[in-house]
């Protein structure tokens, strides 16, 4: 332990402005502590599913699993192999997580002045109560104490679980997904629901979808002979999910364009799904045309409809080649959500029964697309920002480029989206700071009255999230 | 009336921080009791024709006929038809002016941090001398407070233009309206003058169109057999316009796309447009040809020829068969200039006659395409910032990403694009406190002399938009 | 002189926050004498070769030869005949440097808030030791003033070259170019190296094509009959560039499109090329995959590789007709650098040797495209703020939107990108006063720790250029 002990900034995120950081730390100081809505993310439930699970060693959990953390490196020539990531061919990779751990100090001045690093920082300083920035040099001292502590039974993932004060989590889950972790967790009274995920259910040029759709057929009771039998048993299946605490459903795709298409040719478009043999574009029609069909079905069944669009998923064939995907290379394109949702919202857009959160990776849809729309749809509320977006400037630019045409309460609160549990308390925390800030901003320039600003505040760090994804408050 | 009165603060729109804030109040102090010049809006002329028209209730004056209100209480759930928004199958609606101001204030903080809340606050209070703040509780007294004062004489439209300063105020019409009450002003003095819209001319596939057609012969005595008459009369009508004061036309379309046909083709595509049956392609092409006209014709008749375009008007289908165009679901699309206009601007943008103001939607575009656009051809100025940008993030961002390029004197100073009347001057306010605001940073950071930024407010405030629309200063 | 001698703000370009600006000031005095490291710009090598070359009269040294200037000056009204712009059709135009001089000092006002008003402040008051600001009024003096010393041999470029305390000046040469001066530069010791571009090889359907291709024929000694010899021969002459210093090439393209064909098609359609007569398309087909050749071989021979893209060249075609290109209206469109690049980086974008700069004029690329390509491939680092773009703003928003997803390790550093000789130690210094201020801001905000920021200054000051344009450090 070195003489000088080392915390982040207590009031890192602020304004340096005098006026205003004082009032933004009264305004996060009221709200600082409030549970933990998680609605949107990627925690692997089999974690705290098992009451004796552990995160393994520090590179385990803070490295190895965070695309975010080792694209970063990879991006200065550090080689996955090295960091640990395995490969699809099963090659060696390196398994000491000590050696990966120094490679990462090593190299830790490539976070600087980013969300990794300031979620590392807090991770360190608050979760494990390390008092030193990690260096090269402090590596090796540093592993050691982090290991003590993930061996104990305080910082197991159920144990953080409770000190995060998190009120309910959401993870994402395949359509086809067994839920058995999520039996378990609701049987032991964990508020850690599913989110129905049906992205393969509509992959129908993968070779893996005959077995997904027998496989959803199976978990249904359901014959899938054409699409109508299809979508009932997805139906069935969106129920199975409710009745394990679901209240959302995910969507991803690179485009926007969603459309029904007349349902002679969408049940015939299936039919040649199931005999093999659509081509690119036919794929993509009957992927437009079901998640048509999913806001249909979010109309019936109330459960909110999630759209992350406009990622060219796996833009690095090589590496995708050899690690797999999900290691760190998608990459935004524009979209035009606009057009793209156009026959979607005029159909279903009005519906009291709709909730439908829009996700963006290009910011300049925010003010142009995603407030006009949320300003005006009943349905349509925008997802906070996300993945590179979820950072000091990218909160802010959400803040400024949606507020003034949505309002506040077209907004759909807070998500961290993370895999990396151990960082949950530090992304929300961003998100109280960066808003606090915001909107101490907003009553010194004598743009929105202080009472508004406190109430503001509570609506963006937990009643939003509620609201968006139909979570009632928990006593 | 509480006992503690309130009003918006008198800083409002300035930064926070001091040595800005005292030279935004500075500078801001000099030009705020300047005349407001009105290029561009949507006020009804009838309103200021007759000397004895008034505003009606409340409702009717704020709530009714402004749809940047009305769509974000949609947005939230509220049924236009509560709101007394008129149906176009005429089921009937509310019409109780103070049920629906109830059902407006019983939602107001939906506008915290909008600039409609910004207005409506500045409305209250320095039109009407409101001073408390609008809630679901005082709803009613504010209601009484404000009936009366708009059944009195001083509050009458004729009224309110005197107090309001206004030097000259600019309405949008159709071309083939009948321009009786521009008539009746001009002959009273009043200083409000048309500007020439031909939209429904060139919307070639409308079953209106043959009408409107029609009443473009009748109301210009001429002819039109083809293309070059519906020219002639078009240049015709646009020289009645000027008569009664219009200086510039408007022009609206989503696309940019600006390109002049070869002759035949266009004569013989207007052909087929009056026989009936042109595909959506060829009104398209026409489309971009008579707007190619347009500028020709501006370079000879010096009108001001302004293009909004961007704009995806009536998205939201099933509202709009219910309910009418303009209720609030025209979304932006992305917009690209640099290709569109080239055409355009190779051929009249170095045309000394020529002013060609473009307003955009799409902000990404400011910075990319409007700024090294009107930074080289002499006849293109930037319009500024519309619609949902009209606020004082949307004006720092427009002056952040233009002016570097651009300097100040490509700008076409400030449009209030409103039919809401009474909000004028509020929208004038906004304009002139955040460009006092972001000069006087501009001084702060030592980019601009103190002097020079004095001198620019005052351009932006009023002579740009002298300049841009030809209006001579009035005595 | 005046009494009271006037020179820009010592705070230019620094917060308004006392806090903030006076680490920034810290920040900045400690690298703000760092040499100049230029590895991208438009100096003509030819001034810098001959000992004597004087920079002619003040017109010709900062209004004629800049774009920059005189496209605002013909953006309200000002011919560019009368700037003294040489015409194609050799009709006269204004030569007396004086008058021209008046007419821009005349002008002055334009330049306000522009970074060409900046530097120009900054070149005359530093370079030249003017201490009065430019007016209409005293254009005379001020002009005798600049005169005088621009005789002297104080001001000779070879002068000023020392006093600029350059490490190295990388010009821009065409791949045909003799390389004469380069040639002289080298054996007279000063650091001034070409950087490859082949843009007019590469523009097939240009009459001067089989020209070009001719002299690459003859500069390299090899014969081209084919597209084999094409890259044999281009990879000689990138060789005999590395001779005299060059370590990068630079590619301009409006599109972003790049991916390579098949060799057959490759080679038929470069046969085609030399018999003249290849389609629209099929030109923009061969010049992508002449794009992914250079990236191959600069994975061979280590050249950075640049791609300055989007920008839409001569976008005025009837002034080009009059005074050819470079006239100023040179206008960006919206690029997608995701999908253009996704063949090119999954073939190199891993390779170890191949270092990749990205420049772009869509500002809403750098966070959506830019900084996510950059956090992930080895090989890519987004260049600085390009153009219209390297100004106090544009270089704030590309910190603001590149940073925290990209680190400050994936950046370029500086480029000045000028052929305005005399602006570029002006240029260097907005660059190292603005990235100072923003990394005070941001240590003032909790989110870098002040050693850190001193550090970051000095590596975008000069090192970062050093690393991406493989520069070794002078001693």
């Amino acid at each position: 332990m070195v003489a000088n002990s080392w915390q982040p900034d207590p009031d890192r995120c602020f304004s340096p402005v005098t006026e205003v950081r004082e009032l933004a730390r009264d305004i996060y100081g009221r709200i600082s502590d409030l549970r933990i809505v998680s609605p949107h993310g990627h925690v692997d439930p089999g974690l705290l599913a098992d009451p004796d699970a552990r995160f393994g060693n520090p590179a385990e959990l803070l490295i190895i699993p965070d695309h975010y953390v080792f694209r970063m490196l990879y991006s200065q020539g550090v080689s996955l192999d090295s960091l640990g990531v395995t490969r699809l061919d099963n090659q060696p990779v390196e398994t000491d997580g000590r050696k990966i751990w120094q490679l990462f100090a090593d190299h830790i001045h490539l976070f600087r002045g980013t969300p990794s690093g300031l979620w590392l920082s807090t991770v360190l300083s608050e979760v494990f109560g390390i008092s030193e920035r990690l260096t090269g040099s402090n590596a090796d001292r540093i592993y050691d104490r982090l290991s003590e502590q993930l061996a104990s039974p305080d910082f197991s993932p159920r144990s953080l679980f409770e000190r995060f004060n998190i009120e309910v989590l959401a993870t994402t889950d395949s359509a086809t997904a067994s839920l058995e972790h999520h039996q378990k967790l609701n049987e032991a009274g964990l508020r850690v629901i599913p989110t129905f995920r049906p992205d393969r259910l509509f992959d129908f040029s993968s070779p893996d979808w005959p077995a997904t759709v027998e496989r959803l057929s199976e978990l249904t009771g359901l014959h899938i002979g054409d699409l109508t039998g299809f979508v009932s048993a997805i139906s069935r299946r969106r129920k199975q999910f409710r009745d394990l605490g679901a209240t959302a459903t995910d969507h991803s795709r690179m485009v926007t364009e969603i459309r029904s298409l007349p349902a002679p040719l969408a049940g015939s478009l299936f039919g040649k799904a199931m005999r093999g043999g659509l081509s690119d574009s036919e794929v993509n029609q009957l992927h437009a045309h079901m998640l048509f069909e999913m806001a249909r079905l979010s109309c019936e069944d109330g459960m909110t409809m999630q759209l992350h669009l406009g990622s060219y998923r796996n833009h690095n064939r090589s590496l995708t080649e050899a690690f797999g995907p999900d290691t760190g290379s998608d990459i935004p394109v524009q979209v035009d959500w606009t057009r793209g949702l156009a026959a979607l919202l005029s159909a279903f857009g009005n519906e009291p029964n709709l909730k439908l959160i829009l996700f963006t990776l290009d910011e300049a849809s925010y003010g142009r697309e995603l407030a006009p729309l949320a300003g005006h749809y009943p349905s349509v509320r925008i997802g906070p920002p996300w993945w590179f977006f979820d950072s000091v400037k990218g909160i802010e630019r959400y803040l400024d480029q949606t507020v003034e045409t949505a309002g506040f309460y077209n907004l759909a609160g807070f998500n961290d989206d993370t895999r990396a549990f151990a960082s949950i308390p530090a992304r929300h925390d961003v998100w109280r700071r960066v808003t606090s800030n915001w909107l101490a901003g907003e009553v010194r320039r004598g743009l929105l009255e202080e009472n508004d600003a406190h109430e503001v505040a509570r609506w963006l760090a937990i009643d939003a999230a509620r609201s968006a994804y139909s979570l009632a408050a928990q006593p």
